[in-house]
């Protein structure tokens, strides 16, 4: 059920069938090595969230530049990577039913490293039941809630009592702490998403000076995203980045502002959706053959990039582009980029990532993990 | 990258992997019947819509009830259903681009019978050239707006100079008018629906009238989706219906009313995403394992099919559940039904549906034109 590819190496941009996701390389690049400079030298390591890209050709490209590994948030997710070589995945998500937790187990006997998250001592149970059938010892870290209000035990004892029963399991060890404060990636100022994860760093750190006065180490203090990585790096805490959406940004991720009150600009647009106009019924309307099928909306309508439009509305399988400027001739046949409004679920809806320089498709890249839910 | 399906035959719903799509064979068939019934006896045909499933097996089932032929909304969709079996496939959509035009023309040699829609002269110059190349003749409809103020040129004249200059080309035929009016799906009321399709119907049979006074025949005068298509059967110009989500239904369906003000019952909830609970970190706070990669959210977040309990908001891979009823105990591994916000966009995120009879799953079925977006 692998859709064909829209491009073939070589090809012009203009020649590439659509709607299709359209990678910049130059931007991928220069996103990648920017991310891998801001913590070289430091103690604090990358481990990219392969959530966002789902593609081993992105994450191999991070670790080639230094990341220790990935993270994951499915098990599915984390065969895939595997299966395509990379050794080492958190899942950094609370991974429940029997199912999941053998195949979790099964995996850890073929990655070099395969963790996983909790913050319910009954899963912890459940894991170490795997693990026991699988006769592997599973890496656990404790997840806890840094102020997003979503997953994780309250951090300080309630983590360390956690901790503890999964340092007694027999088929379990304790790994560290997820500390993760995802509402905190959008908050729109500096002043916001500083206040935001100051907290969250108090709290891991309270949480992990609880858990050494127990006597628990912790070798992973992960978290952090792409809109606070910086944050999180300079906390003397935190040792692992959880970062996805670096890599390619999205118009989400653009409305976030820097301490002058200037969007963001750290990361550039580096993903696009191509999509050919379709129908131009009206001289100031347009139809792109693009919609929810083609990308996500739930943080807003993609950005038209090419020419002085808006996409307006989004039905199954059309974009509505209100044209800045009326045109009189049709435009049907003609194509454009949009930037996503949220790359995540953006990317999950294809199978493949054109990747261009200077015009010209450079490689087609498989989307490994596309659909990849259990 | 098709990923392993969640379930097997003879499976318990229980045992079921999550997410997942189940789907209801009692009211899925119950669905089909009465579809099939509505139009039994009558010269209005069904060519439902393979939009919203996907599945060939659907597609099958609806054949073998009576209906002529399918729709799909993209040429890759078309060839996904003619490489599974279905013969007469009406692409009710415009079609732009080199590529996809050729594949279509290429489809139409292979299929009993392809059909397209335009709405430009140019496009039709494009799709006559590809159906050249091909050695093929290609019913074209002309797409008219009936008041949805998307694509279709204009009712009346400026229909039946495009289906003038379709009929004048060597390699095309005129095969209609396609009359879809999307916005009244989900007019809430009956008499707002009924007021939209009033103004459709009529725009429909001034053209078809001006196009029969101008010697054009319309083999297919097609439109009307679930939400309507008992006033467009009821008409005595439309002579098929393209009906789509009757087979599944979903939350915002649901929100329509009959004529007494109550909720639309002509058919059943057929289609749920199967989650379970991975975390419950307080009492009235739960957290399942579908999120933005497991539903769309752009008619709203599903329903809570099996507990009182609320979906309240969703990220990537977690669906945060507010609980009626707070529990003490941990709600961690429980499994429960999800009724989708969208049916179209959500089966497109799945590589299989899980069909369940009495709480056993009785099929698997590929979603066979998943992720066709060319």
């Amino acid at each position: 059920m692998t859709m064909r590819p829209p491009a073939t190496v070589g090809m012009k941009l203009a020649e590439v069938d659509t709607p299709a996701l359209i990678l910049d390389l130059d931007a991928f690049e220069a996103n990648l090595q920017r991310m891998a400079r801001s913590v070289a030298g430091t103690p604090v390591r990358l481990r990219p969230h392969a959530k966002s890209h789902k593609c081993a050709e992105i994450a191999k490209r991070q670790m080639a530049l230094g990341a220790v590994g990935v993270c994951c948030q499915k098990v599915s997710e984390a065969e895939a990577m595997v299966e395509a070589g990379i050794p080492n995945v958190l899942v950094s998500n609370q991974v429940a039913g029997r199912q999941k937790l053998d195949r979790l187990a099964a995996l850890a006997k073929q990655a070099e490293w395969i963790g996983v998250c909790a913050d319910d001592a009954g899963n912890v149970d459940a894991i170490d039941e795997a693990a026991g059938r699988a006769g592997v010892i599973l890496p656990v870290l404790v997840e806890i809630d840094v102020g997003a209000g979503r997953c994780g035990v309250q951090p300080g004892e309630p983590a360390v009592a956690l901790a503890k029963h999964i340092a007694a399991k027999p088929n379990l060890s304790f790994a560290g702490v997820q500390a993760y404060q995802g509402r905190a990636q959008h908050l729109r100022t500096l002043e916001e998403r500083r206040a935001a994860i100051d907290t969250a760093i108090a709290l891991t750190r309270k949480t992990v000076t609880a858990l050494e006065a127990a006597g628990l180490d912790c070798p992973i203090i992960g978290g952090a995203g792409t809109g606070t990585h910086a944050l999180e790096a300079a906390s003397g805490i935190y040792n692992e980045l959880q970062v996805g959406s670096y890599v390619f940004m999205d118009a989400d991720y653009g409305r976030n502002l820097k301490a002058d009150g200037k969007p963001v600009d750290e990361f550039r647009h580096s993903l696009f959706i191509y999509a050919t106009i379709m129908s131009h019924p009206a001289p100031e309307r347009a139809y792109v053959d693009a919609g929810l099928k083609a990308f996500s909306v739930d943080s807003g309508l993609p950005l038209v990039f090419d020419i002085e439009a808006t996409l307006e509305r989004a039905s199954d399988e059309h974009g509505n582009l209100a044209l800045a400027k009326p045109a009189n001739r049709s435009l049907v046949g003609e194509k454009l980029r949009l930037i996503p409004g949220h790359c995540d679920p953006t990317v999950n809806l294809y199978d493949w990532i054109v990747c261009v320089r200077g015009g010209i498709v450079e490689d087609v890249w498989q989307v490994t993990a596309r659909g990849a839910l259990l």
